[in-house]
C-alpha cells in the first residue's frame, strides 16, 4: 500500500496513550511543541487492564515525583478517586505509600479529554505499523491506514500491544489486554531497526459481580480523610466507597495445584518473562509450598459498575479452574466471574538499548517508555512516559537532558535500574530499590522536584509561587521552634503535660524543636509550651515533624548522597572507545561498551562491573582528559 | 480443547450485549428467568459505534414500543442524553419522530449496571464459538474459554462482530466495529447447523475534535425542552448541548469523483451490500450526481469527550482522502480527524429463515435479532431483541408467543418485512414502510402496547395504573367536549375571540370537540368557550387533540385494519405440503414453503406470491378445513 504524507509536522509523536503515552503526550505539548499521539482505540486512553488502583510504596513516590515535575497522573488520580488510604503507617515515613482505588472508567474519561484540550497536541485513533528512520535519524510514523505521519522525535509507549497474546489455561489468541485490538506489525519495523526485542508477559486476575460476593465474610478496608495524590489538590471527601480483605484456602491451592499444567506458562510452552514481584497465584502457591493461606483484596472498579477485582488472584488458569478455585474463597462461594483472569505476553525493549534519557541508543529521536523498556505498573510508565515526553522536547529545544538521580527521585532510580542493570523480568519499584529513601520520600516530593518542574516548563508561576509559600512556611517554623526565645522551662504545669503525654520529665530549658523531636510529641501538643505557636496547614505541619524527628537521620543520608555524588557525576566522554581499556576485564568492557554509561556512579552499578574496573576506569578517565586538555568532570 | 460444563444451568443465553442483546437479556429475566449475557467485551456493552444519537420518524417510534412494552432502551436514553428534538413538526402527527442526542459512554455505563444489577441475569465477558444443537433443539454455548454453558434458548445478537471486517480505502483488516476483538468462529457453527449466511455492510462517519471545528460557519440546532422517549420519564431539562448543520460543496464531490475507485467495495474487490438508506457520502454523489450539496450534522459524542461525530458523512474512502474531503467543508477548514470513518462487512443470517417469532426454523431453541437478521439501526435492533427475547421466555413458560401485527407496531412491521419478504440490504425502518401510519404513532406507543407488555409481565403495577389513569382522563376530556351542555353559542365575545384566533366564524351553536377540530384552535384556546375545561397534563392534551383533529383519517385507517385483519388472521396449518397444491405457480409454492407463513396475510405479502395464488390458497385452505372437521381460522 502506498502511503499518503500528512499534512501537518510534528514535533513529538507518541505511540500510545496508556499510562506512559498520556505523559509523553502531555509534557510536550504544554512545552509548546507540536505533538500527536497515536492510539489503537481512543476508548481506553488512560485505560487500567489491571488494578483499578494506583500507589502503594514507591509507586505512590513516583506519582507524586509525576506530579512535582508537572506530570498528570496524580490530578488525575485526585479528580476520580473513590478511595484512598496512606499504608506502612506503623513504620517511618520513607515507606509511607498512597494507595488509592479509582473510578477506572472516570480516569479514563477524564485524562482522555485533558489530552483533547490540551493546546498544540492532537490524539488520533490510528495502528502504527512502522517507524520511519533516515540515517539512524526517526523521521516518523506509517500507520494501518497508508498515513505517513512526519515527526522529529518519536516515543514509543505500546504498553502489551506489541504481538499481545492473551493466556487463559489452554486457550491463547492474539489480542492488546482485555481483548483490546492487538499491534501485530510495529515490533518488526523494530527489528528491521536493529532493536532487541524480548517477550514478557503479566498478568490480571478475574473480575466479579458484586450481587455473587458476601461481603460478610470478609474485612471492611475503609477509606481515610485528608489525603489526596497530588500537591496540588483538596484531599478526598469522607464519602469513599469500601474495600474488603479475605484470604485463599488450603482448598484453593490444592485446586491450583492439580491444575497448574493445564496453563501452557507452566507447562512450558510459553516462556515469556513474568513479574517476580507481583506472581500470579499459581506462582505463589508453587513458590511458597507451605503458606497455607495468600491475601486478596476485593476492590470495586468504580462507582457507576457492579464488577470486582480480586487483587491478589491474579492466573492464566484455564477459566473452569478459576471458577472452581474462586469458589473456595471465604465471601466467594456463590461468585460469578464476569471476565476471567489471564495472562498476556507481549514483545518489549531490552532496556539495555538506551540512554539514561530513554532515547534509543540506535535510533536518534526514538524513545520508549513504560511497559515496552520491561518496567510492570501503571506509575512506572507514567514516570517513564513523562521523562521521555520531556526529554524529546528539551532535545528539541537544544536544552539538556533531564536525567534524575538515583538520590533526587524513584524516578531516577527506576530509569538507572532498567537502563544500567537491563532487567531479567517485569520491573516493579520498591523502596528497598533505593540507597537513599530517607531522602526520597513521598511527602517530600514537591521539594525535590518542583523546581525542576519549574524550570522545565511544566510547573506553572501560580503553582511555584504556592510551593514556595509552602518552604517559606517551613523554614519560618523551624527558626520558631530553634530559637532560644521559645524554650520551654521545667515548670511543675510543664512537667504535668509531659506526664500527661507520657513523655519523659524535664531537668532545664529546652528548645521546641528539641522537645517535637520526641516520638511522643506532635506539633499540636507544643501549643501547651509556647504562647505564640505559628498556626499552619496539615501539609507544612508534616514537613516540620518529620524535618524535626528525623534530621540526624536525614542529615547522615544527605552526607552520603554528597561524598557519592562527587564520584557519581565524574562525567564520561561518550566518544571513550572501551577496546583501549586493557586493564579492564573483558566483560566489564563488552559491557561498558554496550550501556555507554555517561559517569561513574552509572559505571559502577552495571551488573559484571567490578569496583576494580572502576577503579582503572577512573585512572584511564584522568589520563584521557590529560590528554584532551580539557575538564569533563560533573557540573 | 475439551470444554468444561459451567456448574449453572441457564433458561435463556443471549450472545452479544449490543443493543438487541441487552433488551433479549433484560426481558426474560425480568420474567423470572435464569438468564446468561456473554459479550465480546464488557466495556462497550450497549455501545453506540455509530451515531451518538436514537431516534428520527420511524426510529423513535420503535423506541417508544420499546417502552410501552417494557423494555430499557427509552429509559436508558432518557438518562444519559444530552439533547432532544422532536422532527417533522410541520407535517402531521404520523411522522413526528423524536431525535435525541446520547452520551455516549454514559448511555453504555448505565445500561451495564442496570444489566449488572438485574436479578437472575448474569454478564460475562467471554466469545462464543460454538452453539450446541442435538437433534435440532439447542443445547448451548460453548465459549473460547472453553466453558461450556448450558441453555434451554440462546439468542444470537451479533450485530458486526461475526467475521468483522473493516475497510478504510485500500486498507482492510479483521476486526469488529471500532477495532474491537471481531468474532470469528462463530459464523462456521451456524454454517454447519445448515443456516444460511450472508454478508453485509454498514459504515461510519469521522469522528473530529472540537478543537478544530469553527461552529461560526455552522447553523446551531439546539435541542427543545419538554420531551422525553420514555412515559415513564421526566422530560430533558434546558441544558442541553448545541448541534450544528453544515453541508458538502463541489469541492468534497469532486474529490470524491477522484478517489472512488480507491475504497474495495467501489471497485468490486468486495461485495458486501450495504444500507440503501443510511447510504456513504460516496453513494450518494455517485447516485445523486446532480445534487450539489449534502446536509451534514455536527453532534458532539458526550459531555466529557471533545469527539464530535460528523452525521452523513460515512466512508470508506481512504484515511488521506477523508482529511482532504473534510476540510472542504465549511466550517472544517482546519479539521483533525480523530478517528476515520470506516465501512465493516459482517456475516449475518438471512431472516428468511426465521419464524416471526425470530426463532429459527431449522433450530428450535436459537432465535437471532438484530443486524445479525440483516437489519440496521440501534432501534430496529433493539425492538427485534426484546421480541426475542420475549418469545423465548415465553416459550420457556408455554405460553403464546408474542407476533406484533403490522397495524399494532412498527417493531410488528419491522419483523413481518424481514421474515416475510427477506432483506437484500441492510434493512432500515421508515414511516413509508407501515400501512397504517396514523395508527401507528410515536405518540400513542403506549396506548397501543402497554397492555401487551403487562400481560407478557414486563411492565409493572405501578406503571400500569399510572398509564391507565390517563387513558380515563383522555376519555372523561373528550365525553366533556361532545356533552351538548358544553357546547359554544355564536355570541358577539365568541365570534371577537375565533377573530382573534383566524378562525371562522360560527352561525349556530357547536360542540367543544368540533371547534377542537379545527387546526387552529389548540386545547389551550378552548379556556375561553367554557367555564369548566378540565385542567390535563401535557401528554393528555396531546392525546386529545390528536385524536380529536385526526379522527375522520383514524377512523377511517381503523377500518380498513379491521377489514385487513379477517383476511390476516386466516391462520395456515403448518404441516400444509404446498407441494400439493398444484393450482400455485411454482414459484409461489417454492416461497411459500420456504417462508412458511402463518397466516393468509403474512401469505400475500411474500415476494412472489401473487393476488391469484392467495385466491388459490384460500380455496384450498377451505377444503383443508372442511377434510381435517376442525376449524383454523383467526383468534
Amino acid at each position: 500500500m502506498d502511503f499518503h504524507k500528512y499534512p501537518k509536522e510534528y514535533d513529538v509523536i507518541v505511540i500510545g496513550a496508556g499510562h506512559a503515552g498520556c505523559e509523553a503526550s502531555l509534557a510536550p505539548a504544554r512545552m509548546g511543541l507540536e505533538t500527536l499521539t497515536l492510539t489503537v482505540n481512543l476508548d481506553h486512553v488512560a485505560f487500567m487492564p489491571c488494578n483499578p488502583s494506583l500507589g502503594g510504596p514507591g509507586k505512590s513516590h513516583i506519582v507524586r515525583e509525576i506530579d512535582a515535575l508537572g506530570g498528570e497522573m496524580a490530578r488525575n488520580m485526585d479528580k476520580t478517586m473513590i478511595q484512598i488510604r496512606m499504608l506502612n503507617t506503623s513504620k517511618g515515613p520513607a515507606v509511607h505509600g498512597l494507595r488509592g482505588q479509582s473510578d477506572k472508567a472516570a480516569y479514563h474519561r477524564r485524562m482522555k479529554q485533558v489530552l483533547e484540550q490540551q493546546d498544540k497536541l492532537d490524539l488520533k485513533q490510528e495502528i502504527a505499523e512502522e517507524i520511519v528512520v533516515e540515517n539512524g535519524q526517526v523521521r516518523g510514523v506509517i500507520t494501518k491506514t497508508g498515513i505517513f505521519f512526519a515527526g522529529k522525535k518519536v516515543i514509543l509507549t505500546t504498553g502489551t500491544f506489541l504481538k499481545g497474546r492473551i493466556i487463559i489455561g489452554e486457550a491463547e489468541f492474539n489480542a492488546g489486554p482485555n481483548q483490546q485490538y492487538p499491534a501485530n506489525k510495529l515490533s518488526g519495523s523494530l527489528k528491521k531497526l536493529g532493536i532487541n526485542l524480548r517477550r514478557f508477559k503479566t498478568g490480571t486476575p478475574p473480575r466479579v459481580s458484586k450481587r455473587s460476593l458476601d461481603f460478610s465474610k470478609m474485612e471492611p478496608q475503609p477509606g481515610e480523610t485528608g489525603l489526596s495524590f497530588s500537591f496540588d489538590s483538596e484531599p478526598l471527601s469522607e464519602e469513599q466507597v469500601m474495600c474488603y480483605l479475605t484470604y485463599t484456602t488450603e482448598e484453593t491451592h490444592s485446586i491450583i495445584r492439580d491444575n497448574k499444567m493445564r496453563t501452557p506458562l507452566f507447562s512450558g510452552v510459553i516462556e515469556g518473562v513474568g513479574p517476580r514481584y507481583c506472581p500470579s497465584i499459581e506462582d505463589k502457591v508453587v513458590r511458597f509450598p507451605d503458606k497455607n493461606r495468600h491475601q486478596l483484596f476485593i476492590e470495586p472498579e468504580g462507582l457507576n459498575t457492579d464488577e470486582y477485582y480480586i487483587s491478589g488472584l491474579s492466573t492464566s488458569l484455564p477459566h473452569d479452574v478459576q471458577i472452581e478455585m474462586a469458589r473456595t474463597i471465604p465471601g466467594l462461594e456463590n461468585v460469578e466471574i464476569m471476565r476471567p483472569g489471564y495472562a498476556i505476553e507481549y514483545d518489549c525493549v531490552d532496556p539495555e538499548e538506551l540512554k539514561l534519557d530513554l532515547e534509543l541508543k540506535k535510533i536518534k529521536g526514538l524513545y520508549t517508555a513504560g511497559q515496552i523498556n520491561g518496567s510492570s505498573g501503571y506509575e512506572e510508565a507514567a514516570g517513564q512516559g513523562l521523562i521521555a515526553g520531556i526529554n524529546a522536547a528539551l532535545s528539541l529545544q537544544d536544552r539538556e537532558a533531564v536525567i534524575l538521580k538515583r538520590s533526587q527521585a524513584y524516578i531516577g532510580v527506576l530509569i538507572d535500574d532498567l537502563v544500567t542493570k537491563g532487567t531479567p523480568e517485569p520491573y516493579r519499584v520498591m523502596t528497598s530499590r533505593a540507597e537513599y529513601r530517607l531522602l526520597l520520600r513521598q511527602d517530600n516530593a514537591d521539594q525535590r522536584l518542583t523546581p525542576l518542574g519549574k524550570e522545565i516548563g511544566l510547573v506553572s508561576e501560580e503553582r511555584y509561587q504556592k510551593y514556595k509559600n509552602k518552604l517559606t512556611a517551613i523554614k519560618n517554623i523551624i527558626s520558631y521552634l530553634r530559637d532560644p526565645e521559645n524554650k520551654v522551662n521545667p515548670t511543675a504545669e510543664v512537667r504535668e503535660k509531659l506526664t500527661d503525654l507520657s513523655s519523659g520529665n524535664l531537668s532545664k530549658p529546652v528548645s521546641l524543636e528539641k522537645l517535637l523531636r520526641r516520638p511522643e510529641i506532635s506539633y499540636a501538643d507544643l501549643k501547651f509550651f509556647t504562647d505564640g505557636l505559628p498556626e499552619a496547614t496539615a501539609d507544612v505541619i508534616e514537613q516540620i515533624e518529620i524535618q524535626v524527628k528525623y534530621k540526624g537521620y536525614i542529615d547522615r543520608q544527605q552526607a552520603q548522597v554528597d561524598q557519592f555524588r562527587k564520584m557519581e557525576e565524574k562525567k564520561i566522554p561518550v566518544e571513550i572507545d572501551y577496546d583501549k581499556l586493557e586493564n579492564l576485564r573483558l566483560e566489564a568492557r563488552e559491557k561498558l561498551a554496550k550501556i555507554r554509561p555517561l559517569s561513574i556512579g552509572q559505571a559502577s552499578r552495571i551488573s559484571g562491573v567490578s569496583p576494580a574496573d572502576i577503579s582503572a576506569l577512573m585512572i584511564y578517565l584522568e589520563q584521557y582528559r590529560r590528554n584532551q586538555g580539557g575538564n569533563t568532570s560533573g557540573n
